[in-house]
């Protein structure tokens, strides 16, 4: 029997591509750009549905926006080496980051961030 | 064995007060106020707090809130005549009804609604 683990600490998983330093603070940069702008529009949103509260279900239906936001956040937002294609992916097809702030990844992780978006899209159409 | 259920129909259990229809009355509308204000006071609540959203925190500072007002009005709202005395004794002791809104009930109901409005009183003392 092959100990797959073995081999884990030397090498990276063959879809897995390895990101450098200076990869790695694109990534981080174009991330939390990503969050925030993201939370500032949940609090922009909450602001504005608070607002126009008049009766209670309305109070609900903040409450229930805010939770399903939350959760939404939570699973996208997966800074993980592993996850980290798939989540600019997404954000590349939502408008949440562009092209220009994954300036300077290599093309091993372009193409696949690039991939995942136009499925999406065309997933979308 | 004795089967209790077969005096249900005819005879209320001992504990639990028979209501007429002009308290039943009187009920509906004591109930109905104290849920109007309680449902208001967390439309405003509500407002307040996302006035004073600053960072993303306090949205889900918000999100919380509404969910255990939710929960809480949810369980605390019973309106069930075997439950309407304790009820009605919980929103005395909050003072969110008033004895005045409670007049015209049979001392019956009076009696357990002013126990559980002290008890509560003195057990939060």
């Amino acid at each position: 029997m092959s100990s797959p683990s073995a081999s884990h600490d030397r090498y990276p998983w063959q879809n897995e591509p390895t990101w450098s330093k200076s990869e790695k603070a694109i990534a981080r940069t174009a991330f939390d750009a990503a969050l925030n702008r993201e939370l500032r529009e949940v609090m922009q949103e909450a602001k504005r549905m608070a607002n126009e509260i008049k009766e209670p279900a309305d109070a609900w239906d903040l409450e229930h926006y805010l939770t399903e936001r939350r959760r939404e956040i939570n699973r996208k937002y997966d800074y993980r080496y592993s996850q980290l294609t798939h989540v600019f992916g997404r954000l590349l097809y939502e408008g949440r980051v562009s092209e220009e702030e994954l300036g300077g990844l290599q093309e091993d992780k372009l193409n696949p961030i690039r991939s995942l978006a136009n499925f999406l899209a065309e997933d979308a159409a």
